[in-house]
């Protein structure tokens, strides 16, 4: 897998001697991917020299292929000039994502050496929350005047064929005097009138549009109501701002699902890449766990208040992690159920009640089988069914009650305004250790005579 | 949140009524998300007759609302001829989805009773995986011969003008005799040669494309490298089989990310929805329990193992599931960071030695931190210095296990060509947590006398 020289470190012998050719030359042969590896694993000098190494365009469209976390970091500390220079090369919606990760000084300061039009256009994106159509629209789509022709559309197309290879160009949109969307047309709408026909007099008007505001959920819902390939964007006044493109709707999906899986983990506070520095890594990681041990000390307590049951039974400490362990395995799927029917819309935040009866009835039945399953364990171990009825009904009972807090905690959590990813599992790992450890001793305390010091 | 009477009441109210019309009318009152939560609150009947009391193209809208699990499951209920009416008013690539999770029997009798074409091109498309270009094409594209002149193809715009709404008509390709790919227009090509030139003379000729059976990490590093709207597909003669838009790209990873949280989370073998079946729910989620209890109870046998020493420090069953949380915690944490990197291509599934080297130092950090938090805890509550540092001194070593096995396992599984998002987890937890009791409780073994019956 590992070949004799790796790529970061063929690229670190060019950069040291300053070949900007060779180093573009090299850049070439890496796909995205391994661009991304090859530069990560240069050390941040490196890094910052290879950039200065590279024109604008090239440095942006390395920019471009290495997670937007990294690249902020990088781009941070250029001077910002440089920086400025190659954040005027990026697309629009990629040069706000990178402004929006980045601290708000040098931010300002790349905003200060930028193209003035380019800078106050990005400035006015930067307002609009990441989420909302402002901050997933695009800057590049053409819009013309009600009393443009199609002639004169004609021309400029030919005029700026080049500068709109990017572009959006499957609608036009067209706005009146007061830059307000009026209308808009598909390319072959342009095909068949006469070419000195007003666009006023072909368009298609009051389009469908949405507000600059309008979140990712509507969007979403927008999109699969209406298979368009883009939305013009209008602010309050009914003024065109942009266009979001369904890719982009699909996009921002899909960063907060790496953002749910991460928090779901305890990775906390943004991404983490292993070339990131080992403090910031580690002390991040801290914060999550730090947090998890006082829960674990609150949840492990129940067992310093039964000790004496304990060590009249000592065969239970065995049992004891499974039955939390499993009930949390239990508590997890049905969060995970409750996340997933949360975003689709197929469970709304207040149905506490309904949840709890679709999980109640499930968590009876694996929670039978399930004490079954242990419960004869313990028997068959030890001869004592006491002990089997202690652990199997300890385990039963946990399972319903994880199943049913991991049911509606999502939603609760929603209703509060909590992030469900980040709070749900050390919530429901303490309550259902806690009350794991509370069946299972308070069951044999019950019995105790039965148990008979195994 | 809840009305008085919930929507699905209305809807049952209007199906058992057979008035179609007033169905229609409610439908479109609803978002989508609403119609996806009220239909799968009516009963499997309620919908089959909903779906007959539509017309097909109505039932297809329905259909394209609920998510596709519940729908593939709602279609093979129903007769196949009226299946197969709704079916075809479905995009090819909506369509080829539902079919691939039907069983093969539904599907096949289905495809039996289509239009014949549509069945004809579903079934090529079914053969692709659904992962590669061949299954995230669509087929609704326009490709014209080199000898076409521009105005056949502005007479055949004109003509299947209301046809075209849903195409993507971002390019135009032009195919050869034999079908083969031979070149790319853009829309505003066509706009400014002679009318009655050839597309072979004006066409963009050798454009981009990409093979049938590229994988959607091939087709994500294509759509990062090139910015375009679409990229036409080719089968191994280079014939033009279809067209891959972006946000189908997206859509696949984003389906893909679902399917990793939910494994994660153990609910296996799709996804799971509180309005399923009750014994298919908890049978699913049983049958990963049920691997989850063998797994814990040969973790907990070291306990079982130690039983001895334990009688002698009772104490210690306090942090026994402390310390094997914890380190779980740790290790799901270096987990989430091996899988985000392995998906950005930002590590290699070789590159072993990196990301052992890597959370070495982060393990060994936090391992010291938290040993020495839970230890000074552990000190403080007993006053045994001794006992904090069989405790501290666990949760240290086994904190640095298990972020090194974390950091490593899903590389190795991917090696093994195993799903890390469905055995990270559980390997993981049951190593852990038999490090840990034995860490502990060795320690303890080691320096009993000085623990003194604590």
């Amino acid at each position: 897998m590992s070949d004799l020289t790796s790529p970061w470190e063929m690229l670190s012998e060019l950069i040291a001697a300053e070949n900007s050719d060779e180093v573009i030359k090299f850049l070439d042969t890496l796909s995205p991917p391994e661009t991304a590896r090859t530069i990560s694993r240069l050390t941040g000098e490196e890094q910052l020299r290879l950039l200065s190494l590279l024109s604008p365009e090239d440095a942006a469209d390395v920019i471009e292929d290495i997670p937007e976390t990294q690249a902020a970091d990088l781009v941070e500390d250029m001077p910002s000039e440089q920086a400025a220079a190659i954040m005027g090369e990026l697309t629009s919606d990629h040069l706000v994502d990178m402004l929006g990760e980045m601290d708000e000084d040098a931010s300002r300061a790349i905003l200060a050496k930028m193209d003035r039009e380019d800078a106050e256009e990005a400035r006015m994106f930067l307002e609009y929350a990441p989420d909302c159509a402002g901050g997933l629209m695009i800057s590049e789509f053409l819009a013309y005047k009600l009393d443009d022709t199609i002639q004169d559309v004609l021309d400029d197309l030919q005029a700026n064929r080049s500068k709109y290879v990017d572009y959006h160009v499957q609608y036009f949109y067209v706005v009146d005097r007061d830059k307000k969307l009026a209308g808009v047309l598909r390319m072959h709408d342009l095909l068949f009138p006469d070419r000195e026909t007003a666009l006023g007099q072909v368009m298609l008007s009051s389009p469908l549009s949405v507000s600059d505001k309008a979140s990712l959920k509507a969007l979403q819902e927008f999109f699969e109501e209406h298979h368009l390939f883009g939305v013009p964007v209008v602010d309050d006044g009914r003024r065109l701002v942009g266009v979001v493109l369904p890719s982009a709707i699909e996009e921002a999906v899909n960063k907060r699902k790496t953002k749910t899986f991460l928090r779901l983990s305890g990775i906390i506070g943004g991404e983490e890449f292993r070339t990131m520095p080992l403090l910031s890594r580690s002390g991040r990681r801290l914060s999550w766990l730090s947090m998890n041990i006082v829960l674990n000390i609150i949840a492990a307590s129940v067992i310093a208040l039964y000790q004496d049951t304990l060590a009249a039974a000592i065969t239970l400490a065995v049992f004891l992690p499974m039955v939390s362990d499993m009930s949390g395995c239990s508590g997890n799927q049905a969060v995970a159920v409750s996340m997933r029917e949360l975003s689709l819309g197929l469970v709304r935040p207040g149905e506490l009640l309904w949840v709890l009866l679709k999980e109640a009835r499930v968590g009876i039945i694996n929670g039978l089988v399930l004490g079954l399953l242990l419960g004869g364990v313990a028997f068959t171990w030890k001869g004592n069914p006491w002990l089997g009825f202690v652990v199997g009904g300890a385990l039963a009972a946990n399972t319903l009650v994880s199943v049913l807090l991991g049911g509606v905690l999502p939603l609760v959590l929603k209703r509060l305004k909590l992030d469900p990813a980040l709070v749900s599992s050390p919530l429901l790992t303490t309550v259902t250790d806690m009350c794991g450890f509370f069946f299972v001793l308070s069951f044999a305390a019950a019995v105790m005579p039965k148990l008979g010091g195994i």
